[in-house]
């Protein structure tokens, strides 16, 4: 449709009918849809009208070529300009081929394999009907207790830009008008949801703009440049102000500096919440604060519906944000091509050929396995010769909950467990022997017995552990961040017998891993690694996989360590300086300031030696660009991928400047003793940082760059900036 | 000396005598001094010239009248003007009568005896030749793994500001030339020091502008509007910038938009920590950005005094910020009557007639007592009957050290320990038995045997337990914030024995108390109780003395729940709410929101009941006093102080506002079956915030009010304001 087109639309609707795009309900409020009139608990408290179903612009949480097909026939029936629903879904980490969570695809450093993997889950939610996903979630997060750090490609805002980047090019190709495989990108969470207090979700945020900025924009910012459709304000207060109503935010930052304009939507029930966050008081003025802000969509309240009428009559709302508001959503509609197709790449035949296909899981598998972290491997116990006898125990063995949370769609029953994986990776069943040893937070003397048994029977052991997916995830905050007791005393248990053994861990969360490191030989850090979870980690297990994983995010050495991120400041009484005093430097007196395992950190079955570290220029212009090259090595006996990390300090900056950022990476494949020369690129542009007084800028002046395997072990070369 | 007579001397100054002025050294550099020339370690390596300590303006660290005449006599010789010395000194707490830790008194809500400890800190000290103390602290702290907690009065702005004024009124009386008895009081540390990331000290600290003058700031503007003369910079970074750099903070805020006239002073090297801290290149940008932020004297760094000349004569600096500086220390001696009497209150002959006096003593007992808090008191174990035998338990049964950090003048050995408390008060010593049970950090099982055995002979257990002096204090940052574990196994032990037992606590920090207060049956916090700690301890433990002790900080349920405190924010998704869903809401998985013990908690032996809360009006505008009245009634048997509390809620504001802020409170006593009317005031500049805008301001309106004994068991009312 044309844009004059658009317009015209727009001109012939009633203030209902763009209050009601506006508005966006669950599934059962439509008719066609399977879950039709299932209209209980929360959902029942609404109170929703059949005008407003009839009116609502856009539905949440549908899914499937039938259903949706369904709902939007009805729904053009209904409405009386015929304009086509929105089907919007949370698709997180796969629709039915599950990949791994965000932050196992973070701990990849695939950029590539994270953009197929978003392009997958594109094309099997539009087959599907799907138009919009809830994704990507780009929320920088240092608190391994809040549960949403699974969702998130973890703590830099580097590699998150470049994470989101790459899902919003997934999901939405080049062309979403054109390419019906697509699905419209919605980053969230606007912003800085993930700095909540104590990492208790919902929680508090707050924080100086500038450190706003510097820290939580940059990768909405990336998925913005990118071209991400929607925005989704996030449920927590910025500088006391919820996002939900953040004009600051919204409106200053989003819209009027940064350009967007695309569509806003609410978290679930946000817009209501203003009342609670003691903002608003009562829907009308939530409405009101709302719409002022800039925010489009109304998930799942009502406010907008019973009030913003009445604000416009009475002139304390002008029409014109509403238009701009409903110009947005039909402007969305249109980029989708509704309107010439309101079924668009939805279709029941071919659901069944392009979802949970061959390919897809085969993706799916590559990710999971690129997704491991090999933490520790003590004596080369990893990989496991198949003439070692095998004990798999744990709560993990057999168990399919290892799709995590946002995995709607997804099918445990079909998720291979590490079990599968094993009995399909070995001819000889009998090197292998399976017991649970304990439940995720309970355990048995039977269980016990019959781990230590089944131990006593193996050359080598496995131990499947981990937290149950309700453990992470949205509202899964903990303020124990160890693996449950009596998982810890199954490891314990094991460990008296002396003999090798792995520790495999699913889970959404860095974990306070002692009690676990301290007693095994190798530890591979698995998170949910999705359907082709078992496959993938047997895999690596045999060593068919070489692990290339490295973390996205710190793991602590213990929760009163936390928050603990690579890229922090040195402070002015910094630990380890050559003139620090015994006692009075920024420590703890009982644990060290280094995290367990830094960021970037992660094994591989070979080793890399980094040598000859060169700068193209002792220093550069604003005109120059600086090649940092190092040689890489593979000094193992096996092939091995690596990737290769580049950070830089500025040494002296008008505002304390990270001890190191990460400014780039690269991904190589080496084979046994093959080297190669890695080169980085570095601009001026990428020395800039925001100032006190928020100029985004750069610093004449000495930096260090470094290059290495991880955020801790580096090669430094200074270079000068002279602008 | 006349205004114009210092003009006239800071004419007659070269430029090295005037950054002289701006330079402070520990004692040894001076002649006189008795650790004269005892330059070693760090004080070697500042490489200090005899010109610059014989043109320095202040003394660090200096004590007792003979030295510090000897000093000021040598120097009043030495120096071309003869301008006399400043002596300042760590007096916090007390100067030889130790008094408890500031986060027990702050536990007393006691405001006048605070200032009567100050006002005998300042006697002790001033006899004693000191000048100025570097007092108070009241940095609001929230993270009791920070060690410097037990510094602070608490988590709260206005019952930290109340103290702040109190103890500048305690140390600097009503006119500090004429009342020779006193000291300069010095306001730290300038700002949001406690806000420490990770609560790990000197760590780096952010927030908005708007959260600093809310939370941070209050107590800073209450110790200016009592007079203090002099601020102490912090050692974290505000918002990037360190705040011994922060032009935003010292210049634009302290000096432009609050008026302070008086001193600014670094902590202890904070001036050349800019360097590590990096926002300066070497310790002449130190020197350069110091000085423009408005810092006066430097202590124990020489940027000063080895660039500041270079920087003027190269018209980097201009001269008259220099003249600035001089010119308010020269005020500062002239105000303390230095250039008249040089020696001013420092007396030989009065030194042991005053300091720790009887009276001061009996101040500092009964400010220990009024600091002890108790926490817990099933079945009224507590008090003990003189029939009961009493098995002290512990490694702190004996031990002196419980002065606490920060009482460098304090003698452990006068310290009365919890023994000889007990031991004075007994006429019958077979009540009476003692085992030291354990060490701090580690137990013998020899040492258990004897516990148990001293237990099994007693009627009571009284376990006193508790960390070590420098387990907090500066740079006593912990992880872990349980009691030893070797303390935590005594206990468990002596659980098992089924008596009655009761726990005492000696400790700088709150503490996560599971394996105590859920094994013992009473639990009295202690805190470090200064000089008179057992003799007060032992007054309440047998109930002469009625606790009356509340909480001026929470008590968490676990370290992964901090930061944790009463005054938080509603969040858009607050637990317990009426359409609360079970999963969706602000909270840990594993641990409740509520901290263990809340702000303003504390137990007596006798028992309150609250009654018939009134307001004057329904409602009030800025010209109106709003009254809340409650009755107040002893119902026990025994005569108690209650300290009633007052807090307020602001149902709706511009920016969220707290659920709760404490606006007031009263302290009175009650005999038994005694009731009282308790009022209080509220008035409309009470509800003023800082809005998004940073203006000050209140809103039109519902509140709710709140009186009662603690931060949750209250009485609501609510009342409107218009405007």
């Amino acid at each position: 449709m044309k844009k004059q087109h658009l317009e015209d639309l727009l001109k012939q609707m009633t203030i209902d009918e763009k209050i009601g795009q506006l508005s966006q309900l669950a599934t059962p409020f439509f008719k066609g849809s399977t879950e039709s009139g299932k209209i209980t608990g929360p959902l029942e408290q609404l109170n929703i009208s059949d005008d407003l179903v009839k009116n609502t612009g856009s539905v949440l949480g549908a899914s499937g070529a039938k259903e949706i097909r369904n709902i939007q026939e009805q729904h053009l029936k209904d409405h009386r300009l015929s304009i086509p629903l929105l089907f919007m879904s949370d698709i997180i980490h796969g629709y039915e081929t599950i990949f791994p969570v965000p932050l196992g695809i973070g701990s990849s450093w695939d950029i590539e394999l994270a953009e197929k993997s978003a392009e997958i889950a594109a094309k099997e939610s539009a087959v599907s009907g799907i138009h919009v996903t809830f994704a990507p979630m780009v929320d920088l997060v240092r608190d391994p207790r809040w549960g949403r750090v699974m969702e998130s490609t973890g703590e830099d805002s580097y590699l998150n830009s470049e994470f989101a980047k790459a899902q919003v090019r997934g999901f939405q190709g080049e062309d979403l008008t054109k390419d019906l495989h697509r699905l419209a990108a919605c980053v969230k969470h606007f912003a800085a949801y993930g700095a909540a207090e104590a990492g208790r979700d919902y929680n508090t945020v707050n924080m100086s703009e500038r450190q706003l900025r510097e820290i939580y924009l940059p990768a909405f910012q990336a998925a913005l440049d990118a071209g991400s459709k929607l925005v989704m304000t996030s449920f927590n207060t910025v500088d006391g102000i919820p996002a939900t109503g953040n004009k600051k935010l919204m409106r200053d930052i989003l819209r009027d500096e940064w350009g967007f304009d695309g569509v806003t939507i609410t978290d679930w029930g946000a817009l209501k919440e203003l009342i609670p966050h003691g903002v608003a008081e009562d829907e009308s003025e939530a409405a009101y604060k709302a719409i002022q802000a800039g925010v489009d969509i109304e998930m799942m309240t009502t406010c907008y519906p019973d009030h913003l009428k009445n604000l416009i009559e009475n002139k304390e709302v002008e029409e014109e944000l509403l238009n701009d508001a409903v110009r947005r959503i039909l402007q969305l509609k249109n980029e989708l091509g509704l309107f010439e197709n309101p079924y668009r790449g939805l279709s029941e035949e071919n659901e069944e050929k392009v979802i949970l296909n061959e390919e897809h899981r085969k993706v799916a598998k590559e990710l999971a396995a690129k997704s491991c972290v090999l933490l520790q491997n003590n004596n080369n116990t990893l990989p496991i010769n198949t003439s070692q006898k095998v004990a798999l125990i744990g709560p993990f063995a057999e168990n399919n909950d290892i799709l995590g949370p946002w995995s709607w769609k997804g099918n445990k029953d079909i998720a291979v467990t590490l079990t599968k994986g094993i009995e399909k990776r070995l001819n000889n069943k009998n090197q292998f022997i399976v017991a649970k040893g304990s439940e995720i937070e309970s355990i048995t003397k039977e269980q016990l017995q019959n781990a230590i048994s089944a131990a006593e029977q193996s050359d080598i052991i496995v131990l499947a552990l981990g937290e149950h997916s309700d453990m992470s995830g949205e509202a899964g905050s903990r303020s124990n961040i160890k693996l449950p007791d009596a998982q810890l005393q199954l490891v314990d248990e094991i460990y008296q017998l002396g003999k090798p053994t792995v520790a495999v861990l699913f889970n959404g969360r860095p974990l306070d891993l002692h009690g676990v490191f301290d007693k095994t030989d190798a530890v591979l850090e698995a998170w949910f690694p999705g359907t082709e979870g078992g496959t993938a980690i047997t895999e690596i297990l045999y060593g068919d996989v070489n692990p290339s994983g490295k973390l996205s995010m710190s793991f602590p050495y213990s929760v009163g360590q936390v928050p603990v991120y690579y890229n922090h400041y040195n402070t002015g009484r910094p630990q380890g300086a050559s003139d620090a005093q015994v006692r009075y430097v920024s420590q703890f007196l009982d644990i060290p300031n280094e995290p367990l395992f830094p960021f970037g950190y992660g094994l591989s079955y070979t080793t890399f030696s980094y040598q000859n570290m060169r700068l193209s220029a002792p220093g550069i212009t604003p005109d120059d660009t600086l090649q940092v090259k190092i040689t890489v090595k593979n000094t193992g006996k096996i092939a091995g991928d690596e990737t290769v990390q580049l950070y830089v300090r500025d040494m002296v900056g008008e505002v304390v400047r990270p001890l190191k950022e990460l400014k780039g990476f690269k991904k190589i494949h080496l084979k046994p003793q093959e080297e190669m020369d890695v080169t980085f690129e570095l601009t001026e542009k990428q020395l800039r940082y925001y100032h006190s007084d928020l100029n985004y800028d750069s610093d004449n002046g000495k930096f260090e760059v470094y290059v290495g395997p991880n955020s801790k072990e580096v090669h430094t070369l200074s270079f000068t900036l002279t602008k």
